[in-house]
């Protein structure tokens, strides 16, 4: 951790800079140009200045004091972090605590001067703090980028060489992709198309990175004519092939760094098709200052959502391969724990090591968790080498671990009995068991949405007044970002008109129940969407599941079953049992087959 | 059916006087000022000038022509209607006829007037065709009222007295009301508020009226300030006691025709709440011409779904009261049909008949629907006594009817087995009452929304392919309308923010099954959201029946129910005997033992 004493120098000379400048307020979010859901240290600009490593923040800083934002998952850590910097922790959503836009208002007076950094911001929250000044009479700098002056050691952008996704993988080429978005772009009218967010350019171009852990992506914009392509990446990332490869499908590239001036001085001849839920606030406001914008969802957002018989058949292949990892997880797991020393970090380590040996192993998907009862109700635990607990022989192990593959980017998660469990801990597994398996097969009618679905899986958990704070499933990547939209199952919002779940989207099924200071359950398998059948009422969808990994029989307590989840859970295990037992021999079969016995 | 000669000459009335007035096209639609859902005859002008009796109408008119948009329910009675007036059926959101908005685009030319009576018009309807008109550089006269002017023996506007209802009735005050609405008002920001819904200010004052057939309320506005009310009315409905009542709570009276001119010279001192999903077009625009509109839901419309213990005890009351007398009538129809000639008609007549012999009752809720197996799949079937299907004594009876009563207004459907059934018509029937009592019987956390209960209710017919084209449940009033907001349990459109179900709501739970040129099923209870438990996870909801009517035992395939489907469908049928046993003697009581026997 930074020093309080450091921190504080760093709000100094941000101080000293303000004042030189003529600012009133400075406002900094933890986001990047391309709003990523994880992003590179590079953009770290808000953990720079405040110390505070939380990914939701905004930090405000005036002549005297600073304002620190963030959500009900870092009250904790963040807290801890601030303390003796000076820096007032504003807990988001708090009695009493005003929103950021609020504190615009208030603090602002008319002729003051508010600058931000439009480019490392989203495009929505640099257009509600605008307006939150505006309307105080303030003036807004929108190309205030603090770090860039003021940043001692600030670490380089990332710049690792791109590969090709070869077309038997991708299953398209880019230029099939280009020639779908453009003929998206000529139904809604638009002339050109800014994607700004790195999924959707790997998804197009069909290129992979590693600019940012776990997802395979580079950072990059792209910019889409009627005939051109433009794709704006470092230097360095584009070795001889990948430069030969985008002659040929005729993306004409320039430096990352140059994209702001290029389209400044670009002249576009119709409408530009920008997502301003996928763009910084800089871009949105420049384009829009240019040309006339049509700011629509990226078509490759819905595109890429729905896999092609290619990505669906190496999806298959690799989530059955992860799966019989897990499994040997967890059967090793059931063995180790009471023998030898196992803690959270040795058995993720454990976890790591059987993905990471499987042929076609690119990367994890994201950073296992692996937390041992109490340790599991917290949202977002973390164990390190130092602080993890020792597991010990009863209780419940949750791990959510994904990796990966040169076919696949996967998700799971099971809660491993490690001994005996409390009546309490059997009833909360057991439900949270029907709610996965409920949501797995359910089927439904095409237009069916994620909160719909949600509800499904909910269900036998409300029954006992149980809930989790946390969406039931997440859109995933194909050897890309594990977390991607459009779906996503969860409660009902209204924040947002939502996707309707379609054929070839594979989501994640996670449902969980978190006892404080206790124990944490989560069961999440992956769900590909499939056509079930078609009638003289319409296209019904089912899930085929992808996750292929045993649930805990010992912590299945019938009682809370109906007689209808209990068949699907023998189903379950049954496709289980079919579909690993030939990854397994001797001892570790012989439990395979326990471990899925009928109920 | 006005003759198609008649049609004709009325639109050559309307073109002349088009011409004098120098109008290039007409557009009329089938609503009243008051956004209501039945209207009365008096506000037919769509009807006057089409002979059309659809109730969603568009009609357009130029020098030559006549389009006339309506939707799939209306297709064929529609182009039966039309045929040989000269004017063209529109069949909405058929392939290549273009909307409404996309007709006016295409047909206005720069300086043609469009004219359109915005009093007779939705606010939401007036505003898009306005946009359309103005974006073909069209002029738009929106006071436009040919009726006025040309319809001959136009039925005059009802006038019949309203009544009081009775504190011990409506459970609240009309002070109190008021004084909640007035707080709202402030917490907004109002200082005027204009109510056009009329069973909102049938609610608001405590009156009821009987100008709109089986919708309790008359016809007024009402325009709300911090310390005055003024209530618009015609003077025939307000007798002396009435009078003598405004007089106490302190609303004063105004002839109902002066609303406009009223408010046109009325000094708003501050923000006026109007609610443009409850309004005309011609207030929303007269009211933002003179103040600053808050267009938000009327804060009735909450309230009122809210059920307050008055409410639910009477209500409670009136649906056992009502139950016994359908269960009577499904006892008289078995016994009847295959004996004595029962037509649709004379069923219906009958159901009516026990319906109006319970004391309280003050009115049908809505004209019955009785229809025989083919005619019962067809969406807006009514008999008549000339039309009417005889009953035989095979296959389902569907019978859908309510009531208005002194303490309720109800609605139940029930699909009536006559005789022997098909394997498909069983399975049909099975999968509908799981559907019926799996939302019945559905415990969900307080947020829940009508759409996510939806999949709950279609989740055992969609295993099957089976889906049915209407809402599953719909908002029901208390001594009002049969049909009110803002819940709906129906699939997500993403139209519009959705309200989530709240306790003391009254909602319909009606799936169905509907096999074109076969039969039709429909079950319909009534269920009152209540709160069900608080937990360390949050406050949980369920429903209590009001409805108690035996379902078809002999209609139940138990291959089609899950072994948690058949305790509900017993459960209920437990509850129903217990709750309906006293209303029955002999064989009465025997049969209806026999009809809840546990399966």
């Amino acid at each position: 951790m930074t020093s309080k004493e450091t921190i504080r120098k760093r709000l100094e000379m941000l101080r000293a800079l303000m004042a030189k400048e003529g600012i009133r307020l400075t406002l900094m979010k933890s986001t990047d140009p391309h709003a990523s859901e994880y992003i590179c240290d590079h953009f770290k600009v808000t953990e720079y200045f405040s110390g505070c490593t939380s990914d939701n923040v905004v930090l405000i800083t005036d002549a005297v004091n600073a304002y620190l934002w963030t959500d009900g998952r870092y009250f904790i850590s963040a807290a801890n972090e601030l303390m003796d910097t000076g820096i007032t922790l504003m807990r988001m959503g708090m009695k009493g605590v005003p929103t950021v836009e609020a504190f615009l208002k208030k603090e602002l007076q008319p002729g003051d001067v508010l600058a931000l950094d439009g480019r490392n911001m989203d495009a929505s929250s640099g257009a509600k703090y605008r307006a939150a000044a505006e309307k105080a009479g303030a003036e807004v700098i929108s190309n205030f980028d603090a770090a860039e002056e003021l940043w001692v050691g600030r670490p380089e952008k990332p710049q690792n060489p791109v590969w090709i996704l070869p077309e038997e993988l991708a299953g398209e080429s880019a230029d099939s992709r280009l020639a779908r978005i453009r003929r998206r772009m000529e139904e809604e009218g638009a002339k050109h198309h800014i994607v700004s967010s790195l999924d959707d350019i790997a998804w197009i171009l069909n290129i992979r990175g590693s600019d940012i852990a776990c997802c395979p992506v580079c950072l990059a914009y792209l910019l889409i004519g009627a005939e051109t392509a433009d794709l704006f990446i470092q230097k360095g990332e584009v070795d001889q092939e990948t430069a030969e490869y985008f002659r040929q499908i005729k993306v004409k590239t320039h430096e990352y760094e140059e994209v702001f001036s290029y389209l400044e001085n670009y002249h576009f001849e119709g409408a530009v098709l920008v997502d301003s839920g996928h763009s910084s606030y800089e871009m949105m406001r420049l384009i829009s200052e240019k040309a006339e914008v049509l700011d629509l969802p990226n078509p490759s957002l819905a595109m890429k959502a729905r896999k092609n018989k290619t990505e669906v058949e190496n999806s298959r292949h690799y989530y059955l391969l992860d799966s019989a990892a897990v499994t040997r997880f967890i059967y090793r797991m059931k063995n180790k724990v009471g023998h030898e020393a196992v803690t959270e970090y040795t058995a993720a380590c454990e976890m790591d090591r059987l993905r990471s040996e499987i042929p076609g192993f690119l990367d994890l998907s994201f950073g296992t968790i692996s937390a041992y009862n109490a340790n599991a109700a917290m949202a977002h635990y973390q164990a390190s080498e130092e602080n993890a607990a020792t597991v010990g022989n009863e209780g419940f192990l949750l791990v959510d671990s994904g990796g990966q593959y040169k076919g696949a980017t996967t998700d799971v998660t099971r809660t491993i009995a490690v001994g005996p469990l409390s009546a309490e801990m059997k009833r909360d597994y057991t439900l949270t068991a029907a709610a996965n398996l409920r949501l797995m097969y359910s089927r439904f009618k095409k237009g069916t949405t994620g909160s719909q679905l949600d509800l499904i899986a909910r269900s036998p958990l409300y029954e006992y007044g149980i809930d989790y704070d946390h969406g039931t499933g997440h859109g995933i990547g194909y050897i890309l970002n594990v977390h991607e939209g459009p779906q996503r199952i969860g409660k009902y919002t209204g924040n947002a008109k939502e996707s309707p779940m379609e054929a070839g989207m594979i989501t994640s099924d996670e449902p969980g129940v978190y006892r404080e200071n206790l124990y944490g359950i989560r069961i999440e398998s992956i769900l590909l969407c499939v056509e079930d059948c078609e009638t003289e009422f319409g296209e019904f969808l089912r899930f085929d599941p992808l996750t292929y990994v045993p649930l805990e029989r010992d912590a299945i307590d019938i009682r809370y079953l109906t007689a209808e989840d209990r068949i699907l859970l023998n189903h379950y295990h049954e496709e289980v049992r079919a579909k690993l037992s030939g990854f397994f021999t001797g001892e570790e079969r012989k439990w395979l087959i326990e471990a899925t016995e009928e109920i």
